[in-house]
């Protein structure tokens, strides 16, 4: 029998909150979301991590945002094998069923799955290396970047190895022939951004000077 | 050259207005989660669907949940076969590294991932067959339970299946030998619920009876 | 020796109850807060009264609030003159040795510290003013407050009382050099509020206007 | 002018849901307690630390407990030297104002407080012993019973620290002059407990073999 456990009091609790005020006050609207479907205006992709809040910081309400999050925002090359390809399932979903406007890649600073890669790259995380590591070999995918990185200290390495993992998902995005389709019809746009936890700041990629800037 | 276009103007307008006032309010805790590192109390499975939302429902903040978002919320089976597992790298990274005491499995209404694979299993969703779907491909987790659901109205089924697929994820958790063993260890607890977008209710499932109950 | 008694059994039976429920729903977490140490967000300080429940109102659980409650939710100004100052040592660890990121002082209706406070300086109160009146002597940090208190009827002039205990304690611990020094650096904040216990609600506390508005 | 900021968003919207919720089902005893009066049962005296809550662990309610909580759930000796004496004045507030029928101390496992008095009283915390650190003048209180501690591990020493520090708590209380006397007349009663943050166990202080034993 699966072992689940009754819910923790304190979230319990705040549901009910929440229950009685927000969704109180939105009632109508997420009733028209449950009745009409959703209708989405952007796919985001980010982290896992518990210091991302993607809704927060785009102030985005209930019916706004489909969002995929992974270990590190990272999107593989198009393969269709027939094997289960989570990120690539929500891609399909988003493009094809959904027709979202934007796909949005979301990084950010201090990314534990960005410093496992980089610490398996310089050889000082063998256990990474295993075959039984589901997060070294999902990291494989930003792997081939590490050998781009600039010179220099390694917070700065790992800045940039944080922005290449955007960069990495973008480029694989394109590799999905119904993404690269309605890319070029001018029907859906891609977005490449870089959060910094500590500063709050947001960068976007611009591939003319192949660099990140501030929004 | 990747075909990335800067931030829509609206979103970046509401990332300047966030920056301004929520992350201003609490800037210092955001430093002190970026610094010494973010120690999440729990990891959330969701759904990528725009209408589920995880932090609002639950009153969390920045640093509380390690949040992972699939089509339909599921786990795939313990696999450790040296491919890209992008969902069983997160139960790995949260479990094993950042130590969670609880994991959340989050399903909900009006489920366009298993009303799908519902399709799909009915007959009625041909092009979810092809091996090059990769929704359909996804749902393939999913898909043993289509047996077992109840006779019954489509909707009421559909409901069903949307539960049992919050269980699949449990059990699936429990073929992880690392989930398994601090489950036993009393060091980790397993949750299953499930939502409703129009009601704002909340179930949560008990497995005695193996049925899903008021929060 | 200590006359100290058994607990009295209802207590004892309501703690067997919390153990066997709330506890073992969480006792992972709980063990982690043991063995890694608290990292709590903010630092409250409220009052003694047994009306007044903090955690309860902002649905915070273990972890969350580093809690001094004395009476009146005062903070004396800064004396490191060696002698015993329980409120500022608790103040000294919340800020120098747990880092919080905020400091809220709480205040509330009815208040019958305060209000002893008023009957003091209105000279209804002479037992208040003997040296030897432990709550007598408390109460002359909030004092000097008494001769700014807008003329009106007693209930009013007694709330306004309680919101200017508020911010005495809000200016003492500006005097606190290694408050002054986080807030000016940014990495803490100090909030001021006041609830009434009656109607349940929240105001805060303006600087701009110097007044209280609903939260 | 005191830099008082906002409330936390997230702290906010709990609150509303808190109001909505938890407040709204018990309105009419919130109010008949602040018209009334608070008639609370018994004083509870606990650490500030985040990790105790004692309204949790006793299932109490708003109105029950008058609850004083500073560094290490410490009492000083009575000194009625006309200085400020913050917890003496709640002790003053609960047995004389109050008439409270109950006196509860409760310590608890990994006290940051006797930890470092603990290491200030070996000598590895110099610091401690300036004349101006707030933490060090307050653990004065308990550093008489430094040299009573037993021989052994520095876990197993500290832990009897903590439960000396409720032992010294009590004593204290016991040389107020209004405490002692109600005690005598059978008015008051005194308890001292100790509670272990990880294992949710609570022990009780048995003064007739000196020990603690489970509640």
């Amino acid at each position: 029998m699966t072992p689940a456990k009754p819910l923790p009091a304190y979230l319990a609790q705040r549901y009910h909150g929440w229950r009685a005020t927000t969704f109180q006050d939105s009632m109508q609207w997420y009733r028209r979301l449950a009745e009409e479907g959703q209708r989405p205006r952007a796919m985001v992709i980010s982290c896992c991590d518990s210091r991302v809040h993607v809704t927060s910081i785009f102030g985005a309400e209930q019916g706004e945002f489909f969002i995929h999050r992974n270990i590190a925002n990272l999107v593989p090359p198009y393969q269709p094998d027939g094997n289960q390809h989570g990120t690539s399932a929500a891609v399909e979903y988003a493009v094809q069923a959904l027709k979202v406007a934007h796909v949005i890649v979301l990084g950010h600073s201090r990314c534990g799955g960005v410093q496992g890669c980089y610490d398996m790259c310089s050889g000082d995380a063998p256990e990474l290396e295993e075959p039984t590591s589901f997060v070294g070999r999902w990291m494989d995918i930003l792997r081939p970047r590490f050998e781009e990185l600039p010179q220099g200290e390694r917070p700065d390495r790992l800045q940039a190895f944080e922005q290449a993992a955007v960069v990495t998902s973008l480029e694989n995005l394109m590799s999905f022939p119904f993404v690269a389709s309605r890319v070029e019809a001018g029907e859906l746009s891609l977005h490449g951004l870089w959060t910094d936890i500590a500063e709050g700041s947001l960068l976007a990629y611009d591939p003319a000077g192949s660099a990140f800037k501030p929004v």
